[in-house]
C-alpha cells in the first residue's frame, strides 16, 4: 500500500519538469514559433512548474541545422532571446544525448548561460560516456540528471551496476525512463524501489519520464509519486514522440502542492496546443502504439504507420510480431 | 505491494465483460447495425471474452422506441435474431437500471431467454429497489450483479451499509463503478479493499467498471485486478459515454490467461470501430473530461461541450467550478 495520505497532503520535494519543447519537438522537428515558446514560458511561471526544458543540445556536425527548428540545438543566445536572463524561480534545462552532443564545445560555462540543468540521456551501454558528460557539465557549474533510456529492454542487474557507477558522480537525479511505454504500474513500483534504494545510498533524487503507449503515462507517474519519486516529467496535452508523454494538466490537477495552478495550463492548451493539433501536428495514444508498448518495442514502426496514414492495424501487428 | 507475480501468472477467476453495445450505445443512441452486433459477438467468442452485454433493458413506457436503436431495449427476440440460442461459453448480459426498467414485465424467465446475466445498476439511495430487482431476476433464474454507480460522491459508510444489505441477497457480484472517472489508483486500492472484505464475508465476487476521464480507466482496472477483483468491464477502443471506458484491447493484452486472444480484437477495431469514428461517432479522452473527472462531477457539461463543438476550455472550467 502506497503513501495514501499523500492524496490529501503533498511533498515539497516534488519538481514538475515541462518537456513540451524537447519531447514535443520530436513531432514537429522543433519548429515552434517564438511566440509559442514565450507563452509557454510565461504559462510555466504562472502554473508553478519547476523546470522548463528548452530542447536538445544536438551536435551541429551530426544534424543539418536547416532541417530542424532551433530548439534541437538550444543555443544560449536563442534561449536568451525568448526568456532574457530568466530571473525567476523557474529553472531552465536542456537535454544532451550521449553520442549526439558536442558537449565539450557546445555547452558553455554556467556563468555564461541561462541554462540551469543539463539532462544527460544515455542507453545502458554508454554509461562511461554519460559519466564523462556529467563530469563536464558539473565542472562547468550546472545541475545534472541522468536519464537511462529504454530500461524495459535492459537487465535489472545492469541497471543496478549503472546506478552504482552514477551514484559516485555529482549527478543530482536518476531518471526512470519508460521509452517504449511498456511498463505497468506494478512493475513501476519495483523499478522505483530499485532506483530509490540506490539513490538513497548516494543522496540522489529519482525522476520519472513516462510514455503513453498503453495509456499509462499518467498512471505510472503518479504510481512513482506514491513510491517517493520527486522529478516528474510531463508535457502539455502529452505532446511528445509517438503516443506522447504524461499530460501536464493531469499531473498538475493531481498534485496538491499549493504552488501549482491548473488554470494557466488550461489556457495554454486551449490557445496554443489544440491549434497545433488542428494544424495537423500528430501525437498521442492510438492502437498502433499499444502494440509496440505491449510488445516492448521501439515505437518506430507505429510512428511510420501513423505518418503513412495506414489503417491496417492487424497487418502492423503481424509485422511487429514478426520482428522476433 | 500488489500480487506482483500475477504479472507473470494469471488468475482463472477473471471474467472480461464486453460492454461495447451498452456503454457504447450511449454515444450513438444504440443504433448499431445487425452486422456490427453479429461480428462483435463472433469476435468476443474468438477473443475468449466471458460476457457480452447486449444493451439496456429500458422501459418502453419511459423511452420512445423510435428514438433509439433496439439495444436500448434488448428484447429477447432481437438478441436471438443475431446470436440464435448462443450455445457457446460466451455468456450474455443486459443492464437494468433502477427506475428505468419495467423489470417485472420485460424480463422473462431465464428458461425463455438467451440472456444469462442481469446487471442491476443503482445509485446509493435506491438500494431497496435494486434488491427487489435482484430478487426478481434471481427468482426468474438469472445470474445477477449489482453496480452501485457514482460511488465517488457517496459516503464510504453508506457504501458499506449498502454492501452489507446486498450481501444478504442472491446477487453474485458487487461492481465498483467509477461513473465520473474521478478515482485515482491509490484510492481504487482502498475501495477494492472495502468491497472485497464484505464480498468475502458473503461469498460474492467483485467487479470494476471504470471511465477514462483522467486516462485512468485501464490503470484503475489493472490496479483492481492486482487487488483481487475478478469481473472486468471493458469496451472496444473504450467506446462509451463521454471519455469512454477501459479499452478491451489494453486489457486483453495485459491479462495472461491463455484463453484470451488479442488478434480478433485488433481485427474488429480495424474493421468496425475505427470506421464508426470516421463516421463521426465521438467518444474518448479529451481535456473537458479531465475537468469533470478531476472535480468529481457528472460528465454532462463536458459531453455538451463536445457536442456543441466548443473549444473554450477555460470558460468550461469556470462553468464547472461555478456549479459549486
Amino acid at each position: 500500500m502506497k503513501e495514501l495520505k499523500n492524496l490529501m497532503g503533498w511533498r515539497p520535494d516534488i519538481k514538475v519538469v515541462d518537456c513540451t519543447l524537447r519531447d514535443g519537438g520530436l513531432v514537429n522537428n522543433f519548429f515552434f514559433s517564438d511566440e509559442f515558446v514565450k507563452k509557454l514560458y510565461l504559462t510555466n511561471l504562472k502554473a508553478g512548474v519547476d523546470y522548463m526544458e528548452m530542447g536538445y543540445k544536438a551536435s551541429k556536425e551530426l544534424f543539418d541545422m536547416t532541417k530542424f527548428g532551433k530548439w534541437k540545438f538550444s543555443e544560449d543566445e536563442d534561449i536568451r532571446a525568448v526568456i532574457k536572463d530568466n530571473e525567476t524561480d523557474l529553472k531552465i534545462s536542456v537535454m544532451a544525448d550521449v553520442g549526439r552532443c558536442d558537449y565539450k564545445n557546445d555547452i558553455k560555462p554556467k556563468s555564461e548561460s541561462p541554462v540551469d540543468l543539463i539532462r544527460i540521456a544515455t542507453y545502458i551501454n554508454t554509461i562511461p560516456q554519460a559519466i564523462d558528460m556529467i563530469m563536464d557539465a558539473s565542472n562547468k557549474g550546472y545541475e545534472t540528471t541522468v536519464n537511462i533510456m529504454a530500461i524495459s529492454q535492459a537487465q535489472e542487474s545492469d541497471v543496478e551496476i549503472a546506478l552504482e557507477m552514477l551514484g559516485q558522480t555529482p549527478v543530482g537525479c536518476f531518471y526512470i525512463v519508460d521509452s517504449y511505454g511498456s511498463i505497468y504500474p506494478e512493475q513501476m513500483t519495483r523499478i522505483c524501489d530499485l532506483y530509490l534504494n540506490i539513490a538513497a545510498k548516494y543522496g540522489k533524487k529519482v525522476g520519472i519520464h513516462a510514455h503513453n503507449n498503453q495509456q499509462l503515462a499518467f498512471a505510472n507517474t503518479i504510481e512513482a509519486v506514491g513510491c517517493g519519486v520527486d522529478y516528474l516529467d510531463a508535457t502539455y496535452s502529452g505532446m511528445g514522440r509517438g503516443a506522447g508523454n504524461c499530460y501536464i494538466e493531469s499531473l498538475i490537477g493531481f498534485l496538491h502542492n499549493p504552488k501549482y495552478n491548473l488554470y494557466p495550463v488550461i489556457k495554454f492548451v486551449e490557445n496554443y496546443i489544440n491549434p497545433l493539433k488542428e494544424e495537423g501536428i500528430t501525437w498521442g495514444y492510438d492502437m498502433q502504439y499499444l502494440f509496440t508498448g505491449l510488445l516492448n518495442r521501439h515505437p518506430k514502426s507505429a510512428i511510420d504507420f501513423t505518418k503513412d496514414g495506414r489503417t491496417d492495424l492487424s497487418e502492423l501487428y503481424n509485422e511487429v510480431i514478426l520482428l522476433d
